[in-house]
């Protein structure tokens, strides 16, 4: 599941899917949805090697650029299998991290 | 900070830190904290890419070595600033995966 999608770095439902885009992309779309859309939480998920960047994302979005206005409410961690192009079952583990305004 | 340290995989404080090393080792790590150690929770760290890993490590143990008698009690995540081998500031994020025994 390494193949980038249409959507990846694109926004919806209040989300944010982590690919290999310029790292800024992602960042502007966790400030837009805090601004821009208003959005009381906002989500970032990523798949698989794209963790690691979901994680670099929280983090400088939330402490360097909305200058610890959110804080991390809530980080989910689960795994999917699949069956890849050659047939086989594979796993992959996720990650969805929530963004929440402060109060 | 993606130089290799003497103690990863290595387990203290019922801490299991993930490296470079096999990922069979990181999983042997977190199950011999349950079971030879009787450990009640035991946590992944991680830094940087390695984060990906940690999740992986976590789900992997969970789900199909434990048997699910094990869940993710808690998830943390940070960031540490320091300065590189040039002096320059970076910055790079972390991730402690706390795993707990089902009661």
């Amino acid at each position: 599941m390494e193949t980038t999608t249409e959507f990846e770095g694109n926004t919806s439902d209040n989300s944010v899917f982590i690919g290999n885009k310029p790292f800024m992309n992602y960042i502007t779309g966790v400030i837009m949805q805090f601004t821009a859309k208003n959005a009381e939480d906002v989500v970032i998920k990523a798949r698989g090697k794209f963790i690691s960047r979901a994680v670099d994302v929280a983090e400088v979005s939330a402490k360097r650029f909305l200058d610890n206005s959110v804080s991390v409410k809530d980080i989910k961690i689960d795994s999917e299998g699949f069956k890849n192009n050659e047939g086989r079952d594979v796993r992959v583990s996720t990650i969805e991290i929530t963004l929440s305004k402060n109060r």
